[in-house]
């Protein structure tokens, strides 16, 4: 098996036969009374350590039945330099758990700048190496050049933002750019790089893209342009998108099933209502029964015939 | 004199009769002898006290000559949680000395997750409160609402990426949209958060954006479409734009001088020549040199009529 991060996601993927990725989003007002410490303020010294118990818990119970696990570093980098160490330990942990670690950091930046982000979280002795980092392409096509060479030289991954989940991605990347809209015209851009980092068993890029669950034709406008790049999307469940929509740029794969990437969850996984509770049993099983419930609708859409 | 970003911004520049912002980006490659340790690789635990030490040592010679220092996020992130506690350390220091701090860390996302970076970096208990941070809007005008939220309960200020100075800005930020091009739209449609955001004695806006030196007619453009809005502007010197280009955005102010916002320098004045040495003296009087050099020039580009 090829070590380049395409094809180690969809190995996982076909291996499970779903794309589920869990977010971890460790939002203080919604913890779980089982791991909260102390005031969960940023400021607080315990809350770092708070953090990482609880994703530690959750990296427990999802490993061996997700493929990949997408930390999101707002939450962690709120807590100061605590945060961002409490943010590795949960990297390392969930590699060492044999999960895909995709950090969602969205960075952004030109020549040596890119660089330093792409050493801090890409490079093979990054201190914080992901197998994935999310990134921003406003500044242009030559400001993802020091991420894609790091990401091939270390066996990472990319997913570029192209069409967001939310309302307001409407305000540029739908903008008619001129003849269609930007968002696909950036997708067209793309290819070159994508099929740059295509090469292994499975034919899909370590080059992904971030196309939000509520926009199913955007999703199969951008698939065709980009046939064999993996999707990141966000945005189901919470953000409004429903499991048809974001199953929308998927494509027949083996086994009779559908592949093209991973569809997050994180709230529907972390913050079950059942799991709110202050004993570890109850809370193991809230979890385990939203990811068992979760699981089997990801499975039942990724067999449906598109 | 009111306590928002903008008016504290443009009185700091107006007293002092120039608008430059020193860049801190701590390459490690370019380090001077002096403040070596060790083997100033990202992985090794003195590289961040290196780090700490030269940024410090640099904050004691611009302190009271400019109005702003602009520390590169990258550069410290890339030293794992050490880096981002230098970073810390770095911002509470420059403040200490009465500088502005311009946090360059590009962040961007939507909803819960914005709070959490402007939580990080903007609230008045933020662990890395800054004075101001640079942030991308390819998301959209929404994901935007979380930072000015927060920069205006503080006191704080935003920088919007609109037309950035690498040349590979074109492939998005220049593409007609439709009839115009993108940076012309995005800077149109920030127009009502900049006049949200302003209200102090200069009648400067605490949302700023960033506007690269290379391109003269962009910046004059934009300055009609934002005529109260602070530029942030990056890529003069090493990037190849003159001090005329980078002047290009701004507009009479009192004492025959033009004002608009900042004018980033970094490598000139952290990395002159004559400061790559081993002894103390030598290299505080390379940076005084560079400092002075760079302050002439602009003060008289800040004096010439436009």
């Amino acid at each position: 098996m090829s070590e380049a991060f395409g094809d180690r996601l969809i190995g996982r993927v076909r291996a499970l036969g779903h794309p589920l990725c869990v977010g971890l989003d460790p939002h203080l007002a919604k913890f779980p009374p089982l791991f909260r410490q102390g005031a969960m303020a940023p400021g607080a010294p315990e809350t770092a350590e708070a953090v990482v118990s609880f994703c530690l818990a959750v990296l427990d119970r999802v490993a061996g039945r997700v493929a990949a696990v997408k930390p999101q570093s707002a939450f962690f980098e709120q807590l100061g330099p605590a945060g961002v160490a409490a943010l590795g330990r949960v990297i390392a942990e969930a590699r060492r758990r044999d999960l895909l670690v995709i950090l969602d950091a969205k960075r952004g930046d030109i020549a040596s700048t890119a660089e330093g982000y792409a050493a801090a979280y890409l490079a093979k002795d990054a201190p914080l190496r992901a197998d994935a980092l999310t990134v921003n392409p406003y500044l242009g096509l030559d400001t993802l050049e020091p991420f894609a060479a790091a990401a091939q030289e270390s066996g990472a991954g990319l997913f570029v933002l192209v069409k967001t989940s939310n309302p307001g991605s409407a305000d540029l990347q739908d903008l008619p750019a001129p003849d269609r809209p930007l968002y696909e015209h950036l997708a067209e851009s793309l290819a070159p790089l994508s099929d740059r980092l295509t090469g292994g068993d499975t034919g899909w890029s370590s080059l992904g893209v971030v196309v939000g669950a509520p926009w199913p034709e955007p999703s199969q406008r951008i698939r065709q342009l980009l046939p064999r790049t993996p999707f990141l999307v966000p945005g189901y469940g919470a953000q409004g998108g429903g499991l048809t929509e974001a199953f929308a740029g998927f494509v027949p794969g083996p086994n009779n099933t559908r592949e093209g990437g991973l569809i997050n969850s994180s709230r529907a996984i972390l913050f079950p209502a059942a799991a709110n509770v202050s004993d570890t049993t109850t809370w193991e099983r809230a979890i385990d029964t939203a990811l068992t419930t979760t699981i089997s609708k990801f499975k039942r859409a990724a067999s449906e015939s598109t």
